[in-house]
């Protein structure tokens, strides 16, 4: 892998964007900042053994689909809704990497009013981007009306909003939803 | 058990509180009225086999104590988020049914202006309480001073809020939101 020589770059810790973002979550959440987590694997737990003595061990389980999204808590009184990607493509971010019930429910969340988001993550370049849940939908209604069933490198980064990378916190996508919803 | 006699009463269905606000929150999502879920159960996953040509299935698995509440989502804008608690108790509702990192996560929210509240059902009586983050936090401190280890069923009564259950929606939270928050 060629990640391996280029030794001090942000993708070269090898953390996941997930792991990123949960570090951002913990460092919001310690600093009082916003309260938002990552929801758990849904799982269809279908045996568990009770042995005498220690703990509760699940025998057979599966991976359930989410109905929802990855992401959500309360960030100044507002619900905060979102699910992050990433892609090794170069030019595009394609759409199959969202199920339809993901769309659907950032379509809910936004007519609730709700603040519904992706974080989309060109993992090749190390770029990391916020697109707005009215912009997806935009881009997933284009390909249900057979259009591209992606979104080119270049319409995320003129109808998205870049996010600068730090060490603390890691992605700071708080301070583009400051900017676009003028929270601050 | 006394419940088989009478026949037509709510506690009757057999239904448990979860499911009843399950259905609650559907009832609201397939009427647009709010995008409410309950979270998966946190598990944590030790062995997964991956079949040639079948689905993946977990072997080893712990059930992990979740880190917030049972419930959350949207409605009008505004973050919601609670957690839902029976007890069969007549005149007292134990404090020990919740958990300490449960208030934490009450007092973060509460902190970043988000509607925080329990549901509490006394199962024996049939009677269903919205009570806010801010009473049981009062509630909570008094025990943690050295005050009883439960809210008795008057003050539940007198500082909470019932719910009148229904058919559609059996639980109908969100109309206890509206006037605590003047939100219609
Ligand atoms: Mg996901
Ligand atoms: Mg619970």
């Amino acid at each position: 892998k060629k990640t391996k020589e280029k030794d001090f770059t942000y993708s070269n810790r090898g953390m996941t964007l997930e792991e990123d973002l949960n570090e951002t979550n913990q460092y919001y959440l310690a600093s009082g900042k916003a309260v938002i987590h990552k929801k758990p694997t849904p799982v269809q737990i279908v045996q568990v053994d009770y042995p005498k003595r220690s703990a509760a061990v699940i025998k057979e389980a599966y991976f359930k689909q989410a109905s929802t999204t990855d992401y959500n808590g309360v960030y100044k009184g507002r619900y905060i809704d979102f699910e992050a990607k990433e892609t090794r493509f170069k030019t595009s971010f394609p759409l199959q990497n969202f199920h339809q019930h993901q769309i659907e429910h950032i379509r809910q969340v936004l007519n609730q009013s709700g603040i519904a988001f992706v974080i989309l993550r060109f993992s090749k370049i190390e770029e990391v981007y916020l697109l707005e849940g009215k912009t997806l939908l935009f881009f997933w209604e284009r390909m249900e009306n057979g259009g591209r069933k992606s979104i080119t490198f270049t319409e995320v980064a003129q109808y998205g909003h870049k996010i600068s990378l730090g060490f603390q916190p890691r992605i700071d996508y708080i301070k583009i939803i400051d900017q676009l919803y003028h929270l601050n």
